[in-house]
Parts: structure tokens; sequence; C-alpha cells
């Protein structure tokens, strides 16, 4: 395996057996294609498999600007002509609010049970029109197209939908399946940098949790992917996909083994809570800081070596991410016992205990209950102080 | 079987083999627990199968004055203390206001994926508040403890959950299965009479779409489930769970079998629809009244003989239900367009095309796309007029 992956490197192969993806979950089995200028194809894909549905986009007001025309003709052109739906960008856009209005229009519109929805956007409108797809009529047809790297590698796979209420981000919502997902790279060309790099840390993630020769791959072509190279997009948004597909294949309703997906994540939720969703923390810079946390626990903890850990945390900074909470604008005013309150309101606490995914080695992730607060507390005074 | 069913017509057996059923659902898969005075082991039953959750109760202000002092004391006694949220009693709490407010006080209490919410009420309750389960924290486990005929022998099996919007009932919802079903059969003792009537139709349903044997008992034993007999009651919900959990097993989310369930509710929807849900008509009268006019639509359309038709129709009136338009009040102001008009509007719809669930026989129903408009029309023309 390793050796093909080096050769995309050397010779550029075309991969195409990296193109389709197959999630199986019994009847809630999907396929994710990913292609660059896949948009173009969107029409055809559809008509393929849905037979002439009512359709309906839901997007935000930054993506219609750069890819809903190209959409709509597309669908167009196989004779569907989709109603649009349109939020304002952001987090915020994930409320009860934006819930009903969507299901409101959809109903109005006479949506029926044979009925697609695409999701064309990042998280947010994944999440949001995932989970209007998942309790209108009880679940209507869902195509998610993610236009972020983020949404593209994080939420293609695994069904979670969902909105946030005061108590916090995600409390609500829905584990629900696609029908498919449509993955173009090309849209990565209008994503502004930092949010690229921030889904980045995401494809870091697999390799680190999952897959040392993925991790390996990384080093040697995450720039490429980062420098917009299709088919080195392509492979790490598949391999990506891939290893997330096949946790949660084993592990559809998060049990304990989906958990390791969240490695960095309890450490990243809370600094996104302290940050207070502001924009001034993308989720994705807050998961690259909490993997470097993470590593660093796992290293003090006595699961991973020095060596290891010190090679991921090297790689997480050479690439250009962020690997400690100094780096955050206006940390300066946080405090390590505020961190840690959020981290007892996550929601994967289990009985008031905190659990953490730490690594035993590059590509081997595993969960714990059992680390002691001070442990935990002392990396978070060291990514403070800008020592990690 | 059908000399045992009969049997306990005549000697009275202790059918303790029909207090439990198992719904097999692969990992969504649990029990019915059906007996008189179950409530007050209710906290045993709980503590056996959870690990002290952290317990809330649903439940409506009609039934808090019968049947929650025993319910909290009976977990109570097993060191279990529920937080009681209550909600107004009536089809208009099942809204989106109330699923917020459910699930808002759900998170302030710190609800975690291991709490419990018990939904003690009727179909309301159990819609409601099961889909603010299903939602909340993307899931948690839900126990259903319905209060009246019509929940425990309907709403306990088949996960359907959901609110009300303004363009129609349970437009906006979830399959979500119960981690358990508690049915008291001596709740009953404290639901109106018409209630309990109401109920009892779609208990006739069962017999009528899935088990002529069935049927063949309630001719001789319904007026002992109606008169509040103990082994009767219990016999009665535990066949009709059994029916529909069959037809469930077979088809979880509602493709084209689970259609014969809504057997006379195409019509019943419609008179519900008509009636405007202000209280006039309850659901099981309309489905009453919506089951004599699929009859006769199936007898008028050659499916069923005129001898069981008849004798279907002669037992639903023989034991006191409804079997026309002209007995629901206000009706004589009804138009059978108005009629046809909702029938358009119903979720099962499929691309614009009514569809019926028919009778080949007593205990034989099948769904067809095939009936001509005016045959219905002259269907509503007779049951307005008081001929059925």
């Amino acid at each position: 395996m390793l050796r093909r992956l080096l050769s995309l490197e050397t010779v550029g192969v075309v991969v195409n057996e990296h193109n389709k993806l197959r999630i199986n979950l019994r009847e809630n089995s999907y396929d994710i294609i990913i292609e660059h200028g896949l948009l173009a194809s969107l029409g055809t894909l559809i008509s393929q498999k849905f037979v002439k549905p009512k359709t309906f986009i839901v997007t935000d007001n930054n993506i219609s600007g750069h890819w809903l025309k190209q959409t709509i003709e597309s669908l167009s052109a196989q004779g569907i002509s989709p109603k649009v739906l349109e939020v304002p960008v952001g987090e915020s856009t994930k409320s009860f609010i934006n819930l009903e209005k969507i299901i409101d229009q959809l109903l109005e519109s006479k949506v029926d049970r044979n009925s697609l929805l695409i999701a064309l956007g990042g998280g947010v409108i994944g999440d949001l029109a995932g989970f209007a797809g998942a309790v209108t009529l009880r679940g209507i047809q869902v195509v998610q197209v993610p236009t972020t790297l983020l949404s593209q590698v994080d939420s293609s796979v695994g069904g979670k939908t969902g909105i946030n209420v005061r108590q916090g981000k995600n409390l609500v919502g829905s584990f629900y399946q696609p029908s498919m997902v449509a993955i173009d790279t090309q849209v990565l060309e209008t994503l502004p940098s930092r949010q690229l790099f921030a889904g980045y840390a995401e494809v870091v993630k697999y390799g680190l949790i999952k897959d040392c020769s993925f991790f390996d791959w990384l080093e040697l072509n995450g720039k490429k992917v980062l420098e917009g190279d299709k088919l080195a997009q392509q492979f790490a948004i598949f391999t990506s996909c891939r290893i997330k597909s096949e946790i949660v294949e084993a592990d559809e309703k998060e049990q304990d083994l989906r958990a390791i997906l969240n490695f960095g994540h309890t450490f990243g939720h809370a600094l996104e809570a302290e940050a207070g969703y502001d924009g001034n923390l993308l989720h994705g810079e807050a998961v690259s800081i909490g993997m470097v946390m993470a590593i660093e626990l796992s290293k003090n903890l006595g699961y991973l070596s020095g060596q290891d850990a010190g090679r991921a945390i090297k790689y997480i900074r050479k690439i250009g991410l962020p690997t400690n909470i100094k780096t955050i604008k206006g940390s300066t005013l946080w405090h390590p016992d505020g961190l840690m309150q959020h981290m007892q309101h996550d929601k994967k606490v289990s009985n008031g205990q905190l659990r953490f995914v730490l690594l035993k080695g590059i590509g081997e992730a595993f969960l714990t209950a059992d680390v002691e607060k001070k442990e935990v507390y002392s990396i978070i005074e060291k990514s403070l102080s800008g020592d990690l």
C-alpha cells in the first residue's frame, strides 16, 4: 500500500480507483464520489440515481456567489429545476429558527418522500440542511455537496447532522445518512487559504489515529494538497473518507470505537468554547492545537514515544498549522481553570468522567478515561504559554 | 392458535406468555412489557435494565393528576429521582415550541447520553417526548409508558415520533426506537370511555388487515376489552402489538408493506383535517369511519366479498364505533370536494397519486394506487349521507 501511495508523488499516477467510495451501512449505504470538476456533472449523477425528484438546494450566500449557478445549470440540463433556499453564512445559522424556516419552506413547496435536498456548502450547511432533511416527513433524501476541505473529509461520512443551542454546539441533531456525497475538489479554489489549512488539520488527524502509511504520505505530499494539486487532493480526501468510513461502519451510533475520531477534539472544543465561536478560531485550528496537546499528553503518560510525539508535532508545525493556544487571538486573558470547566461540559463526558483519545503510536489511537486532572491541567498551562 | 385464543373466553386462562413482546430491529431491538399494575414495578424494571440513569419524565397535566405520583414512587424506591417536565394536554402541544422547551430543560439539567427519558402519557406525549429524545444529543434513551389504549396498541411499536406544523400533523419527526415500552393496563381505568372506544378502533384494524383469527376473537371478546377485563385487555394489546411488530420488523422505514397499517387512515386523516383537530373527532373515531369507507370501497371494486364486508361493518357498528361521517358533529356542512382535497395532501401520496389500503378478505390487506377518483367520491357521498 505504502509503495503505491508514494508512487503518486513520483509518477503522478491517475488514481481513478480513488474517486468512489462505498459506505456500507446496510439499508443506509451510500457512495462518496470525488472528482475535480464534479459539479458540472452533478445533474447526470443525480438523474442516474433518482427518478426525477422534486429537488431543493440549501446553500449559504457565500457559496451561492461561487458555485450555485453551475450547480443549477448542471441539474437543469437533466430536466431538474431545483428550488433554492439560501441561509446566511456562519455558525450562528445552525439554529432552531433556521431549521424551522427550511422545513417550513420545504413543506410549503409540497416536498414529498421522494424529494431530494442538496446541501451545497460547508459544515454549517451540511449539518443544518442534513438535519432538516432528516426530520422533514421523518426523512427525505439528502445529497451532500461539501464545499470546504473540512466538510469534505469530516462531515461527508458518519451521518451526523445538527444545530447549536444556547448550551452548546451540535447538542441537537440526528444520525442520518445521505443518499450520496458528491465532492468536487475544484470548489476548493475559492476556499480562503486559512480555511483550507484548518480543514487539513482533520486530514492529518486521520493519519495520526489510524494509518501511519497515510501520515508518511502526508509528510511527503501534504504541501501539494494545500497548493491545489488535483490528484493529491483527491487522494487525501479519498483516504480520509476511507479511514473515517472504516471507523463509522464498525460503530454507526458512536459507542467507543468511533470516539477516536475525536482525537484533538476534547481540547479543541474547549478552546472553541473559550474563544466564543466569534470566527477568531476555526474548528480545524482548534483541532490542530488540540491534537498537539493530546500528543503531548500521550507522551507524558508514557503511551507514546518521545520520537513519535516529536515527529507528529514537528510535522503539524512545519505544514503551517497552529500548535499552541498562545497563537489564538485574545488567549492571553485565558486561564487553565476556564478551559478545564469547558471540558467538563463536553457531550462525550460519560457519568462526569473526562475521556481522552490518546496515541500509542502514529496511526494508533485509543480511548481512555484514566487521565488525572493535574496532567490535563499541566498540558493546558504549557500550551497557553506557547511551549508546544 | 384460534382454539387457544377462544379458550381465554371460556376458562380465563392466565396468559403469562402474553406479557412480553420482543421487537427485533437489530441494534434497535427492545421489549414491550404488558401488565395490569405495571407502573408500581416500573422502577424495578428500569433499574434492571439501566445503570442508575439520570431520569426525566415528560407527561401532561392530565396524566400527572392520575399516575405521576405512583410512577415517581416506584422510581424513588430504586434510588432514581426523576425530574418531571409537564406540558399541557392536547394535540396542539405537539409543536416546535414545546419541542424546544423540553430539549432546553433536558440540556439545562445536564442530560447525558446515558440519561433516560420516560414518556408518560398518550400519543401526544409519546410523539413529542420521543422526538425530543431522538434529537437531544442525537439520541438519548427513551422509555415509552403509553397511557391510552390507542397509544398502547399503536405508537408503542414502530418508533414514529414527531410534531405538527401549520402544514399538517406529524410532518416533522424521526423514526426512533425506544429502549423499552411499559404498558400498564390499569391506567385505562382513568381513561374516558370515549377514548377507550376510539383506541379500540385500532385494535379492530389489526384483525382486519392481518389476522382473521384475532378478528374472530374480538367478535367474541371485544366487549370484555372495553369493559376492563384485565386478561382480555392484555391479550388484545399484546396481539395488536405483535401484529404491528411483524409488519414493522419487515419494513422499519415505511416502504410499501408498512403502509397497510394505514388501513382506514387515508379517509380518516381527511376527516380529521376537515374537522379541524378541535377535539370533536378523535383519531380512532376517524379511523373507524375511514375503515368502514375502505371496506365499502374494497367491496365496490370487487376485491372483498359482500359477506366479509357486511361482517366487518356490522361488527364495527355493533361494538359501538362510528361508521359514517354523518355521526361527526358539524359534518352537515361538509362537501365531498373538501375531503378529496385533503386526501391529495396526505403524506403517503406518492407522485401525486392517491394510494389506498384495501381488503381482499378479513385479515388480508393490500396497498393499491389503482383506484379511480369517482369511486372514492361516491364512497364519501355515501358516508356523508349516513348510509354506511
